[in-house]
């Protein structure tokens, strides 16, 4: 019995059916969960949509393309909205094929083997949480003037400003993205730097790159209460001074979908941020009770959901399974350009650099600068890590993370050839 | 003593004279050679012009920018000019900065030791030919009216329908290029394939890519001569019909700048293209005389150029070199997305796919699918090459080159976790 048709929910319950297991799998709203509806799908496509405008409005200002004309947010949402449909249709009969049972309705688990749906106990020999995660609202004088990234997606039109709270990836994606397609946008965030889990010295380099496309960033402030005048919502903070602006992007972390599922869960043992502690079985310390994906203290990314679905399946239908690897997985944030890393780029001997992008300060009346640290052992030369801030990036990393895997060195680097013109040549096959 | 500034003789003089030899760079034209002034640097930008443009117009396409306006291929080239001089600049400034000589004028080589320059003649140690590669013209009736790669920098206007004759990196990519300005375009060519430096099965993809995108592909053709009529020009073919276009690119290949050298080269060991054959010490069959660059039997490509010219530098004045590993560079073609290839991707296990991109269908009204596969050995699993058609390819190929050098195996790949939703992940993380 699975509890959440999300990235994990689907990959676990397909794979168990596939390897002769009876699954049921319950979703109280849509298939395809947080990424497909709400996440990575719409965001990525919000963002590719932004690329092109953005560059295309950077010919405008150099004359190369001297009269474009408006962007249309309805249609985009329109294809958008087609497309999630056609991912949750694949999703539902790809379900159906693999014999799985889909229920459409909130569960509520009642102990180890049972589990209570629309007021029917259904039970199971094996119960998996694969219920994802919610975004946290703050609890300020106010909070029902904040949109989540829930509601970003509902937006009728672009917003003329827009006050992002929380400088996390979520927050700095959405406000990139905004900003392209002509937002006022400003970051604020109760910490000294923005993208905490990314390397400092990279974050510093994003944020100019934020700074340098017209973003503002305010760090170390709190926004104390929100409040709505002539169309504009002003937002207090607990130092400087306040905002106004036309929308606000609460955008503070996620929370998993734990306590829901009812008491039962309230003697689960917990991460600090409320995920479920799970074994190297994916087992939490409710035995015969699983969690993956959000649910669980992995990594809330969708590749991870993915993958460790699979393995739970294989854990308890087929020949067992590793985890997926939590030190080579390759993260991302989408901005103008990405900034990816992976692995530990903080100590050890570092190869880093800034660079202009060809393009940048030709096709562009502004030059950004990029960047690009790789990080290996002071002793050996064994990799060890690396960040990248450019066009190619999320891509990129993925190699990177390859190249750890093999136990690449810092010389292999200096032995192979890049393309010119690229941005990997300034670090492949430089000495 | 570097006969010619381009990528090569650039590289080799400022390394020649860092390890404190005294060096006399000759360059007829302009500092920068074939990369700077008329191939990969304005090749490139007019290929992202050619990126965004395109991206927009499917953008428009689709209703999300209703109405984009006019491409001022104009300021396209004045903007591109700028560049170009910036670059000449900061090369005339370095290799000044290094204590280079640099003649502007024409050398002649008289023997291993002496070149004739403005009727004087200048001795030297070592004699250095980097004076790189021109397009080959082709000899038939009508040849005044073909353009090379050399005259699209300098058209004027956007080729209402374009032909081009010859199917290899540079045909393809100005046809990719003028296609997404808005040309009609014809690729010709007399082999039975096109991109004959890349994978079968991939260029396969590619060629129904380029056709997708709207580019006619007649192969196993070959133009017998050309006219003029009423502003067309008519090109008649072995077999099938002549096509009447405004625009014809002749890219048949290139060949080595060495006769122009004077009778001395005569006698020197040439391979069938022309270039000079050289050692593992890049020294030519005239023991003093050395070549280096497209002059040279290596790969012409402009990183080969670079660091082929340091090492020749090193093994004359320094400790020694290591010349490119040829096997490990790295390859691409521009295409819309681009193809990009190292190693051996045509004998042991492979592991392929095709795909479609995210925004591809959403952003676009056509679908493309793009392709990417990974060689190994078959007994080891040890990588031995890949090919990628992917929007990133050509960056992400050099991390691939360098999992190669670092001997890494396919199971590496699915150590590692790419970042979603990226291309990358299609291969890295899969089982
Ligand atoms: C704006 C945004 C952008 C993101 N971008 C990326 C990105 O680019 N790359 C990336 O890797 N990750 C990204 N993520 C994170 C990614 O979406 C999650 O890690 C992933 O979706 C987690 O999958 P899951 O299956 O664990 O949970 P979910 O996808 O959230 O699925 C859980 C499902 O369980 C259902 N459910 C919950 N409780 C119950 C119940 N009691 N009964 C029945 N059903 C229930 C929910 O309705 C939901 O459908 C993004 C997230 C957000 C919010
Ligand atoms: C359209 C086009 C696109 C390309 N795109 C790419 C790409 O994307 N990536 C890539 O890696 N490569 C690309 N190339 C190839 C790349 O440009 C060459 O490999 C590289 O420039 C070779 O450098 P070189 O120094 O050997 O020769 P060159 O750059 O050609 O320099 C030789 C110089 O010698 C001078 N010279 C010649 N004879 C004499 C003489 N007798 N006396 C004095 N001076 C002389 C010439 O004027 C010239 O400046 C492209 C080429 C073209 C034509």
């Amino acid at each position: 019995m699975v509890i959440g048709g999300g990235s994990a929910g689907i990959s676990c319950a397909t794979r168990a059916s596939s390897l002769g297991a009876k699954v049921c799998l319950i979703e109280r709203k849509n298939l395809g969960g947080t990424c497909v509806n709400r996440g990575c799908v719409p965001k990525k496509l919000m963002w590719e949509a932004g690329r092109v405008w953005k560059d295309a409005r950077e010919l405008e200002t150099v004359g190369i393309a001297p009269n474009l004309g408006p962007f249309d947010l309805q249609a985009l949402k329109t294809r958008i909205s087609d497309k999630i449909e056609a991912i949750r249709e694949s999703y539902a009969s790809s379900l159906e094929d693999a014999g799985v049972t889909v229920l459409r309705a909130d569960a509520e688990l009642l102990d180890d083997k049972q589990v209570r749906v629309k007021g029917r106990i259904l039970s199971a020999k094996n119960i998996v949480l694969a219920t994802g995660g919610s975004p946290i609202l703050l609890d300020i004088p106010g909070k029902d003037l904040l949109s989540t990234s829930r509601d970003v997606f509902e937006w009728t039109e672009i917003p003329k400003s827009l006050l992002v709270i929380g400088g996390g990836y979520i927050g700095c994606e959405f406000a990139s993205i905004f900003r392209a397609l002509g937002s006022d946008v400003c970051i604020v965030d109760a910490g000294d730097r923005l993208l905490e889990q990314f390397d400092e010295v990279a974050v510093g380099h994003a944020q100019d790159i934020l700074t340098a496309r017209g973003i503002k960033v305010r760090l170390s402030v709190e926004p104390t209460s929100l409040s709505k005048t002539a169309g504009k919502i002003t937002v207090e903070f607990d130092s400087g001074p306040a905002e106004a602006v036309t929308h606000v992007l609460c955008a503070v972390g996620r929370s998993p979908n734990i306590d829901e599922l009812g008491p039962v869960t309230e003697s689960m043992e917990r991460a600090e941020n409320g995920a479920l502690k799970v074994t190297d079985r994916l087992e939490t310390s409710a035995s015969g009770i699983y969690a993956i994906g959000d649910a669980a203290d992995r990594l809330p990314l969708t590749p991870v959901a993915t993958r460790d679905g699979e393995a739970l399946a294989d854990i308890l239908f087929g020949e067992g399974a590793r985890l997926v690897d939590l030190d080579l997985v390759s993260s991302a944030t989408f901005l103008y350009p990405p900034i990816a890393q992976v692995g530990e780029t903080e100590s050890g001997t570092a190869f880093d650099g800034i660079t202009t992008p060809l393009p940048s300060g030709v096709l562009s009346a502004e030059t950004i600068e990029v960047y690009g640290k790789i990080n290996s052992d002071s002793a050996t030369g064994q990799l060890k890590g690396a960040v990248l801030i450019g066009h190619s990036a999320a891509d990129e990393i993925a190699w990177i993370a390859s190249c750890l895997a093999a136990g690449g060195r810092s010389e292999d680097l200096t032995k192979a050839t890049a393309v010119h013109p690229t941005l990997a040549e300034e670090v492949v096959g430089r000495r």
